[in-house]
C-alpha cells in the first residue's frame, strides 16, 4: 500500500487536529440569514469593469466610474459590466437605469440567497454562487453572484473583488474568432453560467482528493485526528449539497422560459448546462455515500482494533492463571505440603505452569479466535 | 483550540443536566390536538389594538372594545385590528361582522393547528406560527397566528398577549413614507407575513450557536450532558420542521389564488416570502444533518476512549504479567529451588521481570497498537 | 429531576416484562390477511340501533329487528342505522335493499381491509379503523367501521358491540339545535367521520405519554425492560402508520369526488377533516422521529455506563499493579534479598504500594479520564 | 414468557445453522438474468389442460396434445387453457395461433422476469410470480406465469408443473352456480389474477410467523444462530419485495386499459385486486420496519448481556483486590513484619480482605451499577 | 456449510488487503469531470469498421480511412459505421458530415458524461456506457458509446478500440436471415441498445458472486480483509448505479420521442429495453440492500466474537479468584496461621480452591451467559 508521492507529500502537510475540529465552521455555515440586511456590510472598495464588443470590436474598460457604467445602455454595442463589490446605492442606481426590480436588488445585496431565477419586464434574473476551493482550510468557499440579462446587456455583481471564475472567458473573449464574440448577449449569458457550473466540479475534484486521502488516513489509523477529518468533510459535503442543488431549478427555468431575451436557437445551449448541473448533483450524492462508506470503515476499524486488544488481553490473561493458581498453592506456609520435598517437585510445577497455558492456547486456536 | 470569549459565558451557563433532561418537553410536542375545543382555557385578558391609516394619518387605537372593532367595518381607511389573546364569544363576534366562516373561527381558538390558508367570499385566511427562541430553556416557544385579508381590512389573531414580532414593523408604519403606508391592505398583509417568515432565521440562528456549542462540548467531553443535549436539541428541531414546512404551502396557496384581493401586481412579493420559505426549509434540512453528524460524533469520540482505556489496561496487564509469574514461582515453598542460594539470583529474577515487559511493549508499539 | 405524582404512578404500573415482550403481539401485526372470508366467524350478537330525525323530531329505536331496520329505507326523515356485529346474511340483505355492490359487502365483512372509498351509483362508501388505547395492555386497538351514505340515508357497520366513538355524537344529536340535526344526512356523515379522525388524536396522546414514560425510564437505568418498552411502542408505531396514513386518501377522494350526495356548500367541513388527518399524519411521523431518538439515547447509555465500568476497572487494576509486583518480588524465597533485613524496609515497600497507585492516577487524571 | 406448544415445537425443528447460512441463497437472489434466454433449459415435460365451458356445461381435458390445444381457438365456449413447462417451439404455437407477439413469448420464456403487463391486438397480456412457502427451507419460492385474455380465451403458461395455487378455483369452476361460470372470459381472468395475489397473503403470513420465532429467540438468547436468522430473513424479505411490488402497476394498467377485453362493468372487480395489492405492499413495509426492529433489538441484547458480563468482572476484580494487596504485603519475606507475631494478626488481614470489598460493593450500589 | 469446489478456487485467489484497499479507485471514481476537454487525450490510434447491408448482401470493411467513412452517407444501403478511439478532428468531419451538432460532438469527446439523449433535425442521439467485469482488480470498467441514428445509417464512437459487447450482434448481422438484416436502421439501433442494457445484467451477475464470496468471507472470519472487501464492493455499486440509473430516462426518451426515425411499429422494441432497464434498476437496489445486510452481520459478527471472548476472560478470572484469595491467605507470614499445622490443611485450601470455582460456573450458567 505504497503512498504516491505527491499524495504523500498532502499527507504530511495536514491541517492540524485543532484546526479541523473548529467549530467555527459550523458557526458559519448555520448562520445563514437571507433576510436581514441592516447587518451587512457596504463593499468598501466597488470596481466596475465592463467589456463593449461586436464581432468586430473590443473594447475592454477597467475600473469606470457608476455614472459611465450607466450611460453604457445607449451603446450600440454588446455590454458587459461586471461589478465587484456590492454597494446599496450602486445597486440601486443599476436597477433604476436597467430596469432591476427593488425586490431583486434586495436579493443582489442579501448574501446567503439560495439560487433563483426571475423574469422582469425587460430582464432576466438568476443567482448563484460560485465555489471556490480554499486550500489552507481545505474547505468551500463561495461568492454569490447576480447575472442580469437585457437587451444587448449583461451585468454581473459580485460580492468579492479580489477572484472570480472567469479568468479564461475574459481572454476568448477578446479573441475575434470565438463563438462568444460573434453571437449576442444571451450567448454571453450562457457561456458565464456555463462557467460557473465547470468550476463546481473543479471544486468537487479537489473534496475528492481529500475524500481518497481520509481513506487512507482510516485504513492506517482510527485517531481523533481522522474522527475531525471526518467531520469536517461531512460540513463541506453540506455546502456543496445546498449550493449545488438548487441550480438545477434555475437553469430548468431558464429553459423553460418563454422569454424573448434568449434566442430559441441557443436553447439547446442551455440545456448543455442543465446536463451538466444534472452530473454534479448525482456526483454530489456519489460524494455523500461515498463519505457515509468511510464513516463505516472507521467504525469498523476501531472496532476491529478493540478485538484485537481484548484478545491479547485474554491470551495474557489465560497464560497468567495457571502460574498464579499452582504460584498460590505452593507458596502457602503449610507445615506438609505435598511436592515440595522432592527433589522434582520444583520442576513439576514449572512444567504445569508453561503446559496448561500452552494447552489452553491450542484450545482457542482451534475456536477460531486467532 | 480556543474558545471565543462571548462562547465561553454561555458554556459555562449552560442549563444544568435535570433541566436538559426534561422529558416534559416530550409531552408539550408529542401532546397535539388540534380538535378538542373543550379544553382550551378562554384568555383572562384580551387587548384588541387598531391603526386606521391612509397615505396622510395614520391613528393607533389601543386596547378598544369590541364594539368599537367591530364597527371599523365602517371605515374608509385601512384598518389593522391585531387580538390578543382568544376568547370564543369575541372571535365569533368578528367573525359574524368581517364575514370568517364558523370553521375558521374553530381553527382560530384550537391552537396547535398546522399552518393553512383557506378563501372565503369576503376574505383570505391564514393561519401560521411565530418562533421565539426560549433563551432561559433553550427551547423553541410558538404562537399561532391567524391573519385574515379582507376589503380594506387586516385582523390578526394571536394566542399570547405578551409578545409578537411586529414591533418594527408598527414603527414602520407610523412613518409616512414607508411602502406599506402607501400601498394597500394586501400589501400590509405581505408584510405580515414576511415579518412571521424573516424571524424563523432569527431563531434558527439560535439554535445554530446551541449546534456549535454542542460540538464544542462532544470534542471537549463525552458525558451524559452531552447526551442530554443531544436529546434535547433533537426534540427542538422536530418542533422547527413541523412549524416551518408547512408555511410553504401556505405562501404557494396565496401565490396561486386568484383572489381579487390579492392585487396582480404585488404577486411578486409573496414570491420574494416564498423564496425565503425554501430556504429555511432548506437550513432545517441542514440543521438535521448537522445533528446527526454530532450524533455519530458522540458516538465515536465515546468509542475512541474506550478504546484508549482497554488499551492502559492491556498494557499494565502485560506488564504485570510477568512480574506475577516470576514472583509466583520462586514465592513457592519448595526446598529446592534453583537460584534462590546463588547470590545474584534474586536479580537475575527481577532484571526478568523488568526486561520481558519493556520486550513486550516493543512488540505493541510495532503492531502499532500506540 | 423529579417525577410529578401522577407520572410516578403510571412508572409503578407498568406492565412487567414478559407482557411486554409478549410476541403475540408480533404475530397479530403482521398475520393481516384482508381476502380469506371463510376464517372469519360470524358475530355472536347484532345490534340493530336506528335514529331517525328531522329538524323537528328525533326517534331512537334501540335493538330493532333486520326487517325493520331494512323498512326504514321508506322513511321520509334522515335515517342513521349502526349495526353492531357483522353476520354475512345481514349484510347481504342490507346490500340487496341499500344498493350496495357484493364486493362492498365482501369489504365490509372481512376485517383487516386498508382505508377506502368508493362510490357506487346511489351510495358512497367508506371504509375505515377506530382507533382505542387499550390501558392494561399499553397497544392500540383497532375496529373497523364501513360508512355507507345514501339519500336521506347513513348505514355504518362496526365490528365489535360494545364500544365505538360515537357516544357524544349521539347526545349532539338529540338536541334540537345541534347542527347535525338541522342538515342533511351528508353532514351527519361528515360528523361521524370528524368523530373517527379526531378520536386518533386522544389515542396518540396516550402513546404520547408512553414514550416520555420510556425517554425517563431510558435516563433512569438501560435494563432489558427499557429494551422491551422500546420494541413494544415500536410496533404500536406501526400499527399507527398503517391505520392514518390511507385515511388521507379516504378524505381526499370525498373531497374530490362530484358525487350529488354531497351537497357543494359542504365540502369544507370535509376539508376541515382534510386538515385534521393531514395534522395527524404529521404527528405520527414526529412520534417515530422521538422514538428513533429514545433508541439512539437508549444505546449511547448504554455505551456511557459500559465506559465507566471499564475505567473503574482499569483503576482497580493500576492500583493493584505495584502490589502485586512489589509483594511478588518480596515473597520469593532467595536467601539473599535486598532490604528485608533493615529495619524500614518493610515500610519502604509498603509506601512504594501505596505512592505508585497515587502517582498513577494523576496521570490519568491530566489525560482526561476522570 | 411462555410459549404455545405448537410454536414451541415450530421452535425445536430450526433448521440448523449451516443451513440458515446458505450462501447459495444470496447466488439465487442475485443471479438474475431476464435476457439469455440460450441458457434456458426446455421443460422436460409439458402438460396442457383445458377447461371448455359455458353456462351450462364444462368440460375438463386434462394432458391434451398441443394440436388439440390450438383447435381449440375455434370452440364457441370459453377456453382456458393452462400449460404446465415451457419449451420454446410450444410457446411459438401459441403465439402464432393466438396472436402473442414474438417479444411476449420471448418474456413467456425467459423466468426471472419483472412483472408486466402489455396490449396487443387480440390479446391482454400479464405477467408475475407465483409465490409459495418453502417451510423446510424457510425460505419464499417462486413461480412465473404469464396470463394471456383473448376473445373468449385464456392461456396460462407456468414454469413449473408440480403446482400452482389455482386448486381451489377449478373446483369452483366445476360449480353451475359459479360465478366464474356465468360470467366471461374476462371475469376468469380476474379471478386468476385475485387468486394469485390472495396467496401473497397467505406466504407473508408464513414468513410473519418466522419474524414472531425469530423475535422469541432474540429474547431468549442472541447467538450466531439468531444472526443467521436475520440474515436469511432479510433476504426473503428483498425477494417479496421485488415480487410484490411491480404487480401494482400491472393490476392498475389493466384498470386504466381501455381494451374491449375487458368489460367495463368488470372494472370494479380489478379495482378490489388493487386494493389488495397495495395492501400487500403495505405490509411488506411493515416487515421490513419490523425485522429492521428485530435487528436493533438483538444488537442492543448483545451489548446488554456484555455490559452484565463487565459487571460481573469489575465485581470478582474488586473484590479480589483487597486480598492480592494484604496478602502481597503480608507475604513479603521481611525480618520485621507488622503484626506477624501477634495472636490476632491472621485474623486481621482476613477481616480486612473481607471487609475492604463489601465497602467497595456498597459505593458501587450507590452508584447504580447494579 | 461445504463450499462448492469452483467457489473455493474462488476464495484461494482473492485478491490481496492492499489491492483491496486500493484507495485509487476511489480517486477515479470522485473525480468525474464532463466538461474539461482540454485534459483529454486524442486516441493514438483510430479504427473505423462500416457494415453496409440490405436484406440481399452485407460488406464488411475494416480499417476504413475517414474520407470513405464519410462517403458512406451516398450508400443507398444500410450502412453501420462503427469508430473506435475519439479524436476531436474525426468527431468534427463526421459532425459536419451527418449533422452532428457541436455541442453533441462535444459530448462524444468529452468521456465521463452521464447517458443522455438528444434529437437534431436529421439525428437520434443516445450517450451511455458498456460496462466490462475487470476480473482481476474485481471492478467494473465503463467505456463511454454515442449511438447516432440517421435515415439509412447508425454511426457509434468508442472510447476503446480493444472491446465492446457487439461481438455476437455482428455475427447475427452477418446471417441473411437475422432479424436486424431484414429492417431498417432503426432495428438496428435498437439492437445496439439492447445488446449493452442485457450486457449490464452480466456484469452485476459477476458483482453478484463477488457478494455471495463476501458473505462466505463473513460467516468465517471478521478480518481486516473483510472490511477491505465490503469498502470495495461498496464503491463498486457506486459506480453500477450511477452508470445504469440515467439510461432509464434516456430509453423512455426514446420511447416519447415522435421522431420518424424510428418507425411506430418498432415502438414495443422500445419497450423491451425498457423492461431491462427497469429490472435491471431494481436489482441494483436489491445488490445495495444485500450488502447493507452483510455490514450489518459483519459488524454483528466482530460483536458476537468481542462478546465470547469478554465471556473467557470473565470464566477465567472468576476460576482464578478463589485460589488467588485462598493462596494470598495461607501464604501470608503469619506466626499463628489456622489450618497450616493440621495434616489436610493444604487439602482443605486446595479444595476450596477447586470447589468454590465450579460453584460460580454453575451459577453463571443459570444466569444464562454460556
Ligand atoms: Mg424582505
Ligand atoms: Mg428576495
Ligand atoms: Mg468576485
Ligand atoms: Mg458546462
Ligand atoms: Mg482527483
Ligand atoms: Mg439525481
Ligand atoms: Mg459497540
Ligand atoms: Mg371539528
Ligand atoms: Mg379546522
Ligand atoms: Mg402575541
Ligand atoms: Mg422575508
Ligand atoms: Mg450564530
Ligand atoms: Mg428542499
Ligand atoms: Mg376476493
Ligand atoms: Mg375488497
Ligand atoms: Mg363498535
Ligand atoms: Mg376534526
Ligand atoms: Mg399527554
Ligand atoms: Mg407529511
Ligand atoms: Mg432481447
Ligand atoms: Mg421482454
Ligand atoms: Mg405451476
Ligand atoms: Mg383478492
Ligand atoms: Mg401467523
Ligand atoms: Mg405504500
Ligand atoms: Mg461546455
Ligand atoms: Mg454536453
Ligand atoms: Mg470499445
Ligand atoms: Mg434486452
Ligand atoms: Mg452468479
Ligand atoms: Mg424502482
Amino acid at each position: 500500500m505504497k503512498m504516491r508521492p505527491e499524495k504523500y507529500l498532502r499527507y504530511l502537510f495536514l491541517p492540524n487536529l485543532f484546526e479541523l475540529f473548529g467549530t467555527e465552521r459550523t458557526r458559519q455555515i448555520l448562520s445563514v440569514n437571507p433576510t436581514v440586511i441592516p447587518k451587512r456590510e457596504e463593499a468598501q472598495q466597488v470596481l466596475i469593469t465592463a467589456y463593449c464588443y461586436n464581432k468586430e470590436t473590443i473594447e475592454e474598460r477597467k475600473d469606470i466610474s457608476l455614472q459611465e457604467a450607466l450611460a453604457l445602455k445607449e451603446s450600440n454595442k454588446i455590454i458587459w459590466i461586471n461589478v465587484d463589490g456590492l454597494r446599496k446605492s450602486d445597486v440601486e442606481n443599476f436597477g433604476a437605469r436597467y430596469g432591476i426590480h427593488p425586490l431583486l436588488q434586495e436579493d443582489i445585496l442579501s448574501v446567503n440567497q439560495r439560487a433563483k431565477m426571475d423574469e422582469e419586464d425587460e430582464i432576466l434574473f438568476s443567482l448563484m454562487n460560485m465555489l471556490y476551493y480554499n486550500e489552507p482550510k481545505k474547505s468551500v468557499d463561495q461568492e454569490q453572484i447576480s447575472l442580469v440579462l437585457g437587451k444587448n446587456f449583461v451585468i454581473t455583481f459580485q460580492e468579492d473583488l479580489s477572484r472570480d471564475v472567469f479568468t479564461a472567458l475574459r481572454e476568448r473573449l477578446k479573441l475575434p474568432t470565438s463563438k462568444t464574440r460573434t453571437k449576442d448577449a444571451d450567448y454571453l449569458y450562457y457561456t458565464l453560467l456555463d462557467t460557473i457550473v465547470d468550476h463546481y466540479f473543479i471544486v468537487m475534484d479537489k473534496l475528492g482528493d481529500e475524500i481518497e486521502d481520509l481513506e487512507e488516513e482510516i485504513i492506517r489509523s482510527a485517531s481523533k485526528r481522522t474522527l475531525a477529518y471526518i467531520n469536517s468533510l461531512r460540513k463541506e459535503l453540506i455546502v456543496l449539497k445546498r449550493t449545488i442543488y438548487p441550480v438545477r431549478e434555475v437553469i430548468s427555468g431558464l429553459i423553460k422560459s418563454e422569454n424573448t431575451l434568449l434566442a430559441e436557437q441557443n436553447e439547446r445551449y442551455y440545456k448543455d448546462v442543465y446536463d451538466h448541473i444534472v452530473q454534479a448533483i448525482d456526483l454530489v450524492d456519489n460524494y455523500r455515500d461515498m463519505l457515509t462508506g468511510m464513516q463505516d470503515l472507521y467504525l469498523s476499524n476501531v472496532n476491529l482494533k478493540m478485538n484485537e486488544v481484548m484478545k491479547v488481553m485474554a491470551i495474557v490473561t489465560c497464560l497468567l492463571a495457571p502460574a498464579t493458581v499452582i504460584g498460590g498453592i505452593f507458596g502457602m506456609n503449610f507445615n506438609v505440603l505435598p511436592l515440595t520435598n522432592q527433589h522434582f517437585g520444583f520442576w513439576i510445577a514449572v512444567a504445569a505452569m508453561i503446559l496448561i497455558p500452552i494447552w489452553m492456547l491450542l484450545i482457542f486456536k482451534r475456536k477460531g479466535w486467532f
